[in-house]
């Protein structure tokens, strides 16, 4: 089984270094929430991570959910594990305190976030929905609504889901066949079939509250047809307790490549009474509040699995002796792994994307805040757009990040690594799954390229590129070894960004075939970007904790020689544009 | 389950078209191996893949073998498949004849060997080890050694294995423990534990016949002890029948990721007969016989099972509705995937590095059988020479490639790659083994740059640089847009080369520290001039075929556009030398 230690030393710097960023300490709601606290939470959050979780991953694994009955029984360990979990209070922890929350920012969440990334995502995920269900709920569902589920979703008695997907549409909704008949008292019954329910049914809650888009009987074809519906697996009933079982049903749990401990559900909907969230017709605007914030959420889990695939990796590579070294002082024997060029350079590769991806990650969870929380509506709105901007690219390349870094951490394990005994193949099994859910990595790339770019004329992007401008001529010696690279990279980004709106007006496929290679771009220099930010305080600070900030440097010089060149030919390929593509046919 | 069609056609292509490469045509024992015989052979082999095999990967997916009282069984339906498959006599297909061979080309053998990569890498393996030692037995073992073996394993009643790695050593051979006592009767007694043992034991053949690397007692540490020794699971007795069962045992089967079908066994040995193959002390050479074969082999692996995922992605692609393209011109629902720009994208890049592959693969094959047929020592030991140097390469590459062709054909298929259902997910993980097995493809990276760039004064590489140079220096206008490409990147080779060359003097890490980017250039660039042999006969015999050779120069042109161009950053980050990764302690 991997060990997993939280890199709460990281996140503490994080937290207390770059607290300055982009108005986020102008938010009168988060003045109290001091490092002493922050520290506090961290510590319990990473020993319930460490010590509860952790061990379920296996446990789910080989174990997965079964359904009996028509009842779905978690994997051995889980029920146990989310009693603690919830008596904690750990579901609360970012939640609004009007019902029960802790009111904690996402600066601090995202961190718990991503420490139960790494100890099993199969259990976050019984968690996470509930949460994206909480803030959808919370933006739009009336207040009599939001006092009867809030507080028991926020103490964790009942839990959440996102119903969107149905065996013909994943990425266009617009197909949806999953109906609503509205009845007299101006509720609705639903009937359809949903398919790939996260948590679609458990025994760890007393109640499921299931966020469903179905298309009222009297509403147009396509997407402006979609309503949003609360549909609880047992009624409520006005004193808040739960009732008769409402019509859902499991049809199965799918059978999955990895995160086996999450019960994946094919539901079946046969009249179940529901509850219009939002305007009729408008539900894919309301889910998509909860599925932006999510998508957030999926870049942190590859993350969260990143960094546990990474610790092992390094533990083995320091454990593991194979072969001399190219300047071995060793008589006899081999040298431990660690001392070869090759396995330094790929755990520099891993460790300088994670942290890299941990600090941009950080600044996102502050723009966050900010567009919620900030007294300013043009701020709150710029920020807003950030977000918006950034959430394709954390989802897509923090996942695929993981990819690679899962794959390098079972190269050094080397056969090892392909058997079950250590754990690792199960990171690389559980991790493929983010860049697929809430979006494939290309529906990310497209979403990014054909919305957020040219939303408001496309000052998105030129507001951003012309932030990281600004925020890297920083008139240090020191760090413009590092400025001067992030921009001769960021030229190609703004090249590559002229390109792609010039081609949207009248070569879209070019822009389609280029649109995962823009978005890799991005994400590059957007980890350069936070990276610049770790290194202005890692020269300015260097005095007062030089072990800690050398570190810094060091692997922010190895992102900056090494990774970040990467988006070096994209741009190339890119410009070849999509004629010889679209021509060709395949057989 | 997949569905897997060979693909005859490109591969007749490339035996018909491409066999004036490189003297192989002036190699007498083949002048008979015509094409309609080749094409008879290869239609067979296509049937009993498709037929036969393919259902036995979803079958050891599902039910690995297992042990029991000490006897492996097989997974259901692989002893029925092995009948048929060794009485049509397919083991037999490339050996020699006087053994009981059919003597092919290994021009033809490997398209065998890709088609049963394709059809279920589990169930080839029982039998591809037995080629493995088939060929250490014929080179390097005595007559009465080879009388008594060779027929049996090449009549597929008995199998082999290679039996190298233990628990304190994979890459670093020089540390093996297990020990060979010299007898009175010149035979040895070897005991000690080998782990991951590919078929090392099964209930298919009625002997198998282990080649084990042991220490003799006498022999120095490290790798100038080490002898190699042919241990049969039972006795062979003078009339060529099996009588007792010989030392050693079954300790486990591994549970692993993916390949689960194929036996993955720990193997004791306790006081075992054995049999010395080659000379004392030089086991390792010997080994190195079957090993670079078998490295070749396990490239073609990576492209068989790329060819599979990428038909299943394909035909998705072309049933799956799931939004509009950019210009669609249906008025209600959804287009095919497959009209996306993006998809399309992505099935080109599956298509172009596949059959760029295969005509490298194809390359390396000729060049195989000049090094060991040939008339002139010289033209055989230049052929042998550009086989090592490419070994490496095509072990990594086309094992890389195909994670990168599996994934994208998960990514297309989305939620529905990552449930078990259509069997993507599977060819993902029967292939994350080919990266790691037969030499991690780092230890190929190493190979590449610290032997096979140095081994006379570095000759090697020069020649092949020279060769490519010269092949696409090509009087033919339409080919010279691809040309010119290439040559771009054959000076980037040309310079990395010599950097590697100046750097091997005293800066070892550098070189280490790039070696996995070099191998990478080597690889686009060396398959960029496979396409270049392609597309000189499709411009020249154009009129002849048309669809056919249409559909080459665009799947080219594809691949020169959006592969070949990766090789851009790889030598921009390996100049930054690895002082600042040797320079980092890692806590």
């Amino acid at each position: 089984m991997p060990t997993y230690t939280a890199p709460l030393q990281d996140m503490m710097f994080l937290f207390e270094k770059l607290r300055n960023n982009k108005r986020y300490n102008e938010i009168e709601k988060y003045k109290e929430v001091n490092s002493e606290l922050v520290k506090d939470i961290l510590e319990e959050a990473a020993k319930i991570s460490q010590n509860i979780i952790l061990p379920l991953a296996k446990a789910g694994d080989e174990n997965p959910p079964i359904l009996e009955n028509g009842v779905v029984r978690t994997s051995p360990g889980y029920k146990e594990a989310y009693k603690k979990f919830i008596e904690d209070g750990w579901i609360s922890l970012s939640c609004d305190p009007k019902y029960g929350g802790q009111g904690m920012p996402k600066t601090v969440s995202a961190f718990f976030d991503e420490m139960l990334s790494s100890a099993s995502l199969a259990f976050k995920l019984y968690s996470e929905l509930t949460i994206g269900a909480y803030n959808c709920i919370l933006r739009h569902a009336s207040d009599e609504i939001k006092d009867t589920y809030l507080p028991k979703m926020i103490e964790g008695k009942w839990s959440g889901t996102m119903c969107l997907t149905e065996p013909v549409c994943g990425t266009d909704l617009g197909l949806l066949k999953t109906k609503a008949e509205e009845q007299p008292d101006g509720t609705y019954k639903i009937s359809g079939q949903k398919i790939f329910i996260t948590s679609g049914d458990h025994d760890l809650t007393e109640n499921i509250i299931h966020l469903v888009l179905a298309r009222a009987s009297d509403s147009p074809k396509g997407t402006k047809g979609i309503s949003l519906f609360l549909v609880p697996k047992f009624i409520v009933k006005e004193d808040g307790n739960v009732s008769s079982r409402n019509g859902v049903s499991t049809g199965s749990i799918e059978n999955k490549m990895g995160i086996k401990g999450s019960a994946t559900c094919v539901l079946n909907f046969d009249e179940a009474i529901g509850y219009m969230i939002g305007p009729k017709n408008r539900g894919l605007n309301s889910m998509f509040t909860m599925m932006n914030l999510e998508r957030i959420v999926v870049g942190i889990q590859g993350l969260g699995i990143s960094e546990i695939a990474y610790q092992n990796s390094l533990s083995y590579a320091k454990e593991r002796k194979q072969g001399k070294a190219n300047y071995s002082k060793s008589e006899n024997g081999a040298d431990f792994i660690i001392d070869h060029a090759d396995i330094k350079k790929s755990l520099l590769t891993m460790k300088s994307i994670i942290e890299g991806e941990r600090a941009l990650c950080f600044w996102l969870s502050q723009q966050t805040e900010v567009s919620l929380n900030h007294s300013d509506q043009a701020t709150k709105e710029e920020a807003s757009d950030f977000v918006s901007l950034m959430t394709p690219v954390v989802k897509s390349m923090f996942t695929d990040m993981g990819m690679e870094i899962t794959s390098e951490a079972m190269q050094i394990h080397g056969g090892y690594g392909f058997t079950k005994d250590l754990g690792i193949e199960q990171l690389y099994r559980d991790n493929r799954i983010t860049p697929i859910y809430e979006g494939t990595n290309s529906v990310q790339a497209a979403d990014l390229v054909f919305r957020k770019l040219v939303t408001k004329n496309g000052d998105i992007i030129d507001k951003y590129l012309n932030l990281v401008k600004e925020e890297i001529s920083i008139n240090d010696e020191k760090i413009q070894s590092f400025t001067k690279q992030l921009d001769h990279y960021l030229n190609i980004l703004r090249e590559f960004t002229d390109w792609i709106k010039e081609k949207i007006k009248d070569s879209k496929d070019d822009v389609s075939a280029a649109c995962n290679d823009y978005l890799k771009v991005l994400g590059l220099v957007a980890t350069g970007h936070a990276w610049i930010k770790v290194l202005e305080v890692s020269f300015k600070d260097y005095d007062n904790n030089k072990d800690f900030y050398k570190d810094k440097i060091q692997t922010a010089n190895f992102y900056f020689n090494r990774v970040l060149p990467r988006a070096e030919s994209h741009f190339k390929t890119a410009k070849t544009g999509s004629k010889y593509i679209m021509e060709y046919k395949f057989n």
